[in-house]
């Protein structure tokens, strides 16, 4: 494992000594945030240290499972201490958070596995089937939907998650292909600097890209930022080979194949329900020779959305096209300039729009791109913004935990719809976040922020991925998400848009993967479970309801 | 339904009266022909006529059969006339013709049903659930690996063919997210027709084009010829709604969705083995405002692939790139000029680059095309030679039914592998072919010929398709296909080939699906085939063993 665990924080984001991500501006944003927000000054709400904390005791007594599991794996690779536990608890959403910085940890494993091999992860499969004990792939843990959490089906004995990290390693790379077969555990950086080592890039960059593994990218059908070059998991994976309770399961890993559907298609989504993912074949690409990375200003989101669209449907060559909305463009030139609001009359939206590739196709794509920008009257505002956004990437999400200290919440989600309805779902949303924010108010003078930009594209719609920010509701801090949270995600179905264009569904969104799915849907999933985790053993209570 | 199904011939390609293709050019070619297979003079083996051919009995009684489905349909739209029987009794092979021109019909479905709308169809369903009666989604019947044979599954009372050709309507066009949702019955040229007076194309063109329906590219997942550009069946297909006998099954249809596995990438290449498809949504775009097909020439095949595996790795925006080895290229060479081979010492290896789009994709696409074929030694030709293919494209199937007449077979097959094993995998079949048309020779003088191109192209692979002719043993001429198709088959799937690229499974590579999915896959096919169709009604005897 590429990665010190003890480094990071179990019950937050990233590195436990990240810097302050605001800087020097930190107190003049707080001051703003908590006057925009109608909480001021902000209180001081701090965490619950792991040292105060009492997990629940391990249901399957300790020294057995050891016993057991040590004639499968080497005992220091079976984890019980209470780091290690709590680590494993759940994923890095906002509901997790709340339940995690409660001190909550009843969703602790019982142990924590690490196999170093095929061999062990199918040991351990075996064991956990004939033990009746539940299953949780996990990777770099940082599912946002309850992918992780460590849940037992009714009737099992106990939990054990199957940690992936330590199988990690670049196996072959086919340069002629470029493809690569990689074990499935590897962290982001690990996987991408052996892959640069040799010239080549997977080009996956999620916001999570620095803590989740490769397999934690497939199993909830992840997007990495340049998505449009790149593609979604589903678009890069070619074959992936799973430990399930019927043994190895290897998928077929053609360039294109009509020997029946394609069983690779069907791992891009499976979120461990139906084995652990151990090795994945990617797709690569040669290190782009340029990365252009630059902002444009559009009058109104129609436009940005207008200029978009035309982008995809011509197949201009862009890495990324990322289109913030009038409140997302506020909020975050706010946060730039210190908690100073742009003049309220001056409404922009901001686009970023990044290429990446050889020079020929960067200088192609940028004067394809910029052309339908102008045609849109769409502002062209240099490079320095788009480089701004290339460098503090990753930073965005350091800002929740700091939030959390302060009283506030704050959480995204995400969806898709075809062009055509875009528009229209953006601003349903957007009213039923408003709305919900305002119902579950913490206090009468409490005020929610809502925030979205457009992210991921296609020829025939694109992504959309909120934000929202609001003052917590201390005594029910999880009902008012949850609130929230079913009264924006009944909108969104309602309206046309997918409950997830990339988060996955996990335990938070099963009450509307039914609505989906339909019926024939669902229990066309369910037989699969059945065939190939005939004991239930798999991520219990997570995509299948 | 757009084509007058009197005037096609039911045991052979196409048009009753379509004209010769060879033209003036017929006595010179069958002279080359006949020479260089052994086969000289070619002798008259014509195919007998429907009216000396006596089908078998149908089954279920016609009078029972026909009052029990005229309460669902109309009279008129149940058939179990001769020719309705004789042209669903099976697709389009080399093997169908085998059977069909020989008069053998025991594949003849008791009867025809025309279902003209969603209603019409879950009856015919529901009623063949009831009375255990196999049902075949029969589209344009092109299929050529017996995607459509008339077969019951033990203990089934009778066969009828479900022809979805009078749900041929595009019922909705969404001008923005550029998707038209159409019923699957649509023959390709009137589909194209439909789309292209809106100013809109599929661009889905395979052979089988004007014979074949939108269903019948989605079921075994087809590829048009231009492919490169429009995508496979399995990438424009955007949704569907199938019928099956637990009712109707609309499939998702996001633009990108991480809500589990989607169950439209189960739909194609399901072979109408879980429903019947009677309406997909599908990406379409607007008219190529250029295309551009023009011919180059390589030194050799090696030369060939690598410029092709260059240009969609550097994602130059072909529509097509089609690469014929050393041997199709004398052949078609040949071909063209009535029968005159070129000199043996030159050997070429022609390729087709096919170009569409606005007029700045293509002129931007033809110039990094041209400076990539011309770093591998290519040599560009000119426009004539991509335009007369362009113009004859549909025409080769037309060769099939002359040759049979002549005593001769001749076969096509398909596979793909990615990059790496391109090379090896060309030369291994076309070796494997060699020596089974050998070993399988009609008489001791006889000699087949082998030949195949490169087409369907992507970043990691592409596909490869051969066509071999050769002397029929008149005598043994299932048996003798038979033997080639196994040979040819063992060497691509012992090879890393993929059994099929384009054509499916059907029931003729029945025998290698198992060694390319693996046990776990093919029991998650089957657990999919019992939940959606559990009396096992829908095309028996197809995709799964």
């Amino acid at each position: 494992m590429s990665i010190d665990r003890q480094k990071l924080r179990w019950n937050g984001w990233g590195w436990v000594d990240a810097p302050d991500t605001l800087g020097e501006r930190a107190p003049a944003v707080w001051e703003w945030m908590g006057k925009t927000l109608g909480l001021h000054p902000l209180p001081f709400t701090p965490a619950k240290p792991l040292s105060e904390i009492t997990l629940p005791p391990i249901r399957v007594v300790a020294p057995d499972l050891l016993a057991s599991l040590s004639g499968l794996l080497a005992p220091e690779r079976v984890k019980t201490d209470d780091f290690e536990r709590a680590f494993h608890a759940r994923g890095k959403s906002y509901h997790d958070l709340l339940h995690l910085r409660a001190g909550n940890l009843d969703t602790a494993p019982d142990a924590v596995a690490y196999p170093v091999s095929t061999e062990e992860c199918l040991a351990v499969v075996q064991f956990a089937a004939a033990e009746n004990i539940a299953l949780i792939p996990f990777g770099g843990g940082s599912s946002v939907v309850g992918g992780v959490t460590g849940l037992a089906a009714p009737g099992q004995r106990g939990v054990i998650s199957l940690d992936m990290t330590l199988m990690d390693q670049v196996l072959e790379i086919d340069e002629e292909a470029l493809t690569a077969r990689v074990q499935a555990g590897v962290y982001g950086p690990q996987l991408e600097n052996a892959l640069q080592a040799r010239g080549f890039t997977l080009g996956h960059y999620p916001q999570s890209f620095e803590f989740s593994t490769l397999g934690g990218w497939i199993a909830p059908r992840g997007a990495g930022h340049q998505s449009n070059k790149y593609g979604k998991a589903e678009h890069w994976l070619v074959g992936a080979t799973l430990a399930t309770p019927k043994g190895l399961w290897q998928t077929e890993s053609f360039p294109g194949s009509a020997a029946g559907p394609q069983m690779r298609d069907i791992v891009a989504g499976s979120e461990g329900i139906l084995g652990v993912i151990i090795e994945a074949t990617v797709k690569i690409h040669p290190l782009p020779e340029v990365k252009d990375y630059r902002g444009y200003l559009f009058m109104d989101f129609a436009s940005g959305v207008a200029a978009a669209r035309e982008m995809m449907q011509a197949s201009v060559q862009t890495a990324m096209i990322r289109l913030s909305d009038e409140n997302e463009t506020r909020f975050y030139t706010a946060l730039t300039l210190g908690g100073q609001e742009p003049d309220p009359s001056v409404r922009f939206c901001a686009m970023l729009i990044g290429l990446e590739g050889s020079q020929s196709e960067v200088a192609h794509a940028l004067s394809e791109s910029r052309a339908i920008v102008e045609k849109h009257a769409g502002i062209h505002m240099g490079e320095s913004l788009g480089e701004n956004w290339y460098k503090g990437r990753f930073e965005t999400p350091y800002l929740r935990d700091p939030m959390m200290d302060r009283g506030l919440g704050v959480d995204t989600l995400e969806t898709a719809t075809r062009w055509s309805n875009l528009l229209r779902l953006h601003d349903i949303t957007t009213e039923a976040l408003s709305c919900a924010l305002d119902a579950q108010a913490a206090f009468p003078k409490a005020r929610g922020i809502v925030m979205s930009h457009l992210s991921h594209a296609y020829p025939d719609g694109a992504s959309l991925y909120f934000t929202f920010a609001f003052p917590r509701a201390p005594e029910r801090a999880v009902e008012q998400w949850l609130a929230i949270k079913r009264a924006v995600s009944d909108a969104i179905v309602a309206n046309g848009g997918t409950i997830s264009h990339h988060h996955g569904i996990g335990i938070d969104h099963l009450p509307w993967i039914q609505a989906e799915k339909g019926d024939h849907g669902i229990s066309a999933l369910k037989a699969l479970k059945r065939e190939l985790d005939p004991a239930s053993i798999f991520n219990p209570g997570k995509l299948i309801p």
